[in-house]
C-alpha cells in the first residue's frame, strides 16, 4: 500500500433547489463521507444552479484540478435538467440515443402500468464515448466520461438512487482508477456515555496495533450517541483481517460496557433482540420525555409483540390520579412506585418508568427504573443543557438502561454527559 | 424598483468537517434561503477544507465572478482556522490587532468567570482596511474586506452566531450594496392537504394582484405540510403594504380551510391555542403511529394542562383487552368505541383516537375520531406509500382534524395525499 498516489476527487452538486437553499444538501455529506470511508479524499465541492453557462464553467474548473469528479443531479426528463447536454459540450462529444437504456426505461414503465412520455427519451441521450452506468431503481442512468485529464461520473439527484449507484458502481470504479486492486472495510462501534474527546484519548494509540499501520480511526458524534469507526484499505481480505482484528478487539475492550451495538445495529434494535431472546413483554411510562422512549422501540417492535403498552403525560397530577399513586412529589421512590403500578396494570413481565425532574432551567435529574416481579433497578441521571438536550440525554440513558438490565451490567456507570 | 442591477452573490463554506461529510452543511441552505427571501440570488457555492492553498484559490475564483461573497467558518482560535490570514493575503493587506474586539473578548471571558487563553487573541487579528462586524454572542467577530471587485463578508461557523450576524449585519449591508434603500417582507402560509403542484396551479396569477408587480410567490414542501411564501422588496413599508395586501388576501381565500397557521405558527401551536381558548382537556390513543401525534402536542403543552394523558400501542389485543373493547377487528366503529373509552377512562373533555389499518404493504386506511360528551366526528384517510410516508400522512391528518374540530370545519375535505 506504500507510495499510493493520492487521487483528487471533486463533487459538483447541481440544481436550483440546492443552490437556493430550498433543500439542504445532504447528498454532498453522504457522498463525501462514503468516499472518505473508502479511503478517498474529496478536495473541493461546488454547487451551481440549472444554468448551462455555470454548469460548463464548473465542469471546466474541476477538470483542471481533479482526477475524478462526481456530478450529482440534472439527469431528469425536464428541460431544466442539463447534465448530459453540458457533459457533451465539455467533453467535445455529441449526444446519442442509447437504445439499451431506452429499452430498460420502457420496461420500467410497462411494469408499473404507466406510459412513458416522449420527454423521458432525453434520459437515454448520452455523450458519445461515455460509459453507461446502471441505475436499477430509477429512469435516470448514470454515465462516465473524460473531460480533460479528469474522469467525470454523473449521478441522479434522488438520494436512494444516488446512494446505491455510488456504493455499487462509482466507488469501485474510483478505487480501480486509483491504480490498485484495493479492498476496503469499515468497522463501526456505537456507544453511549463516552464523549468524543475522551474516546479519542482512550483510543490514542490503538491504530498502532495494526501490523502494517493501515487502520484509520475516526469518530462521528450524534449526541448523545458516539460512532467510533475503523476504516481500512488493503490489497486483500487477508491483509484486512490481519490488520483490523487486533485494533477491533482493543476498541471493544476499551469502550466495553458503553458499546450498545456494532455496524448496522442500533440501540433500539439491540433492545428488541433482547426482549425477543428473553421472551419478555414490557410496558413504559414517560413523564416529560414526550413518548420518545416508547417511540424508539415501537418503530422496531412493529406488532407490539414485546412492547405492549405505553403511556405518556406531562401532567403529574393526571398521572398520579390515574395510576392511584400514594405520593405525587417527583422522586426516585415515586418513579419506582409507577413501574410497579404500570407493570401490574398492563400485565407485562417488565416495566420502565422515566421522569424528568427539572431543578432549574438548564439542569435536571432524570429518574429511570426498570422493574420485574422479582427486582427493581434504578438510576438517577444528572443532566445539564437546554430542554432539548436534557430530553435527548434522558431518552438515551433510559434505553441504555433497558439494554443494561438484560445484559446484567451496572446501571450507574458514569456518563460523560452528566454534571 | 425598476432597472435594479442584479447583484451576484456567492457563498464559500470552509472546514474539513463540512468537506469530508462529517457534518451536513445546513449553514449553506440557511444562508441561501435567507438571501433569497431578501430578494438576493446566490449564483455559486463552494466548499473547501482547512487548507491555505485551496482557500486562497476559492477566494480568487469567487472574486472574479461575484459582486459579494459570504465566507463561512475558519474564524476560530485554533491553527486550522485560516480565514483571516487568507483574507489578508487575497486582499493584499497585513493582519493587525483590533484592540476594540480584544476588549470585548476579554469582557466576554470575565463575565463567564473564565480566563482568556493566548490563542484567542488570534480572533482579534483582522486584515487592515477591513470593517469589523459585530458578533454579540461569540468570540469570533465577522469582517468585510474587498478582494478585486467583490466585497467579502466573513462569518463564524457556529450556526446561531452565523444566523444572527447574517440577519442583522450582512443582509442589510448586501441590500445597501445593491444600491437602493430597500425594505423586505416575507409572508408565510402553512397548509395541509394541498400538494405543491396544485397550489402552484391554484395560485398561478395571484402575484398579478400586486399593483407594481413586485411580489414573488414561492413554495417549500415539507411533506405533508406545504409552505406558501410571498416575498417582497420595496422602497418603503407603505409600498410593501399596498402590494402585499391584495395578494395575501387572495392566497388566504384560495387555500382557505387548508391553511392551519401563518408565519411562525405551527399546527401543534394552533391546536394548543384552541385547547387553551376553549378551556378543554384531552386524551389521545394511538395505534401504529408510535406516539407521534401525542408527541407533537406534548412539546408545546409542556405542563400537560390540556393534553392530560396519552396511550400508544402496536398491539391490538393488548389495546382491546386494556380498554375492554367489545370488538377487536380494526374498523372505524372500533376507533369510535376507543375514543369514548379513553375519554371516560382518563376523564377528559375530549379524546382523539387514531388507528392505521394496512390494506397491503403500500396502502392503508387510517381511522381518525374526535369525541366529546356530545358529539363524535370521524374520517378515514386513504394513504399510499411506504410505512414512513403513511405514518407521516396519518399523523398530520389527525392533528389537522383536531384543528378542524375546534374551527368547525368539515373533517372530510379531500387531501391531495390520498389515493
Amino acid at each position: 500500500m506504500k507510495g499510493r498516489k493520492i487521487m483528487k476527487v471533486e463533487i459538483i452538486c447541481t440544481g436550483d433547489e440546492v443552490l437556493s437553499g430550498k433543500i439542504i444538501n445532504s447528498n454532498f455529506a453522504h457522498m463525501s463521507g462514503k468516499l472518505e470511508e473508502a479511503g478517498l479524499n474529496v478536495i473541493w465541492g461546488t454547487t451551481v444552479g440549472d444554468n448551462k453557462e455555470d454548469l460548463l464553467k464548473s465542469f471546466q474548473l474541476a477538470s483542471e484540478r481533479a482526477d475524478a469528479v462526481i456530478v450529482n443531479g440534472g439527469l431528469g426528463p425536464t428541460v431544466d435538467d442539463l447534465s448530459q447536454e453540458v457533459a457533451a459540450i465539455a467533453s467535445g462529444n455529441e449526444l446519442e440515443l442509447r437504445q439499451e437504456w431506452l429499452e430498460i426505461m420502457e420496461n420500467f414503465f410497462i411494469k408499473r402500468g404507466r406510459v412513458m412520455t416522449e420527454n423521458n427519451k432525453k434520459q437515454a441521450m448520452l455523450p458519445k464515448t461515455s460509459e453507461l452506468i446502471n441505475n436499477p431503481i430509477g429512469t435516470a442512468c448514470g454515465f462516465a466520461v473524460n473531460i480533460k485529464k479528469a474522469r467525470f461520473f454523473f449521478t441522479p439527484g434522488v438520494p436512494r438512487e444516488l446512494f446505491l449507484m455510488l456504493q455499487d458502481e462509482i466507488i469501485p470504479r474510483l478505487l480501480e482508477l486509483s491504480g490498485e486492486n484495493i479492498v476496503t472495510k469499515l468497522k463501526t462501534f456505537h456507544s453511549y456515555g463516552i464523549g468524543e474527546s475522551r474516546a479519542d484519548t482512550l483510543l490514542k494509540n490503538v491504530v498502532d496495533l495494526s501490523p502494517d499501520k493501515i487502520v484509520k480511526l475516526g469518530f462521528q458524534a450524534h449526541f448523545p450517541q458516539l460512532e467510533t469507526k475503523l476504516s481500512i484499505r488493503a490489497n486483500s481480505l487477508g491483509e484486512i483481517e490481519k490488520n483490523l482484528k487486533p485494533v477491533e478487539d482493543k476498541v471493544r475492550e476499551t469502550l466495553g460496557n458503553y458499546i450498545f451495538a456494532e455496524d448496522k445495529n442500533t440501540l433500539e434494535g439491540s433492545i428488541f433482540e433482547l426482549l425477543k431472546k428473553n421472551n419478555k413483554t414490557m410496558s413504559i411510562s414517560e413523564y416529560l420525555t414526550w413518548g420518545n422512549i416508547s417511540k424508539r422501540i415501537s418503530t422496531i417492535d412493529k406488532k407490539g409483540d414485546h412492547l405492549k403498552f405505553s403511556v405518556s403525560s406531562n401532567n403529574l397530577d393526571a398521572l398520579a390520579d390515574k395510576l392511584k399513586l400514594s405520593k405525587n412529589k417527583l422522586s426516585i421512590e415515586l418513579n419506582e412506585e409507577i413501574t410497579t403500578k404500570v407493570r401490574e396494570l398492563y400485565m407485562t413481565d417488565l416495566s420502565l418508568s422515566v421522569m424528568i425532574n427539572y431543578q432549574e432551567e438548564n439542569e435536571a435529574d432524570t429518574y429511570i427504573t426498570m422493574s420485574s416481579e422479582n427486582d427493581t433497578k434504578s438510576r438517577v441521571g444528572k443532566f445539564i443543557g437546554d430542554e432539548h438536550r436534557i430530553t435527548l440525554g434522558s431518552v438515551e440513558m433510559a434505553l441504555d438502561c433497558v439494554r443494561r438490565y438484560f445484559a446484567n451490567l451496572p446501571f450507574d456507570e458514569k456518563s460523560d454527559f452528566e454534571r
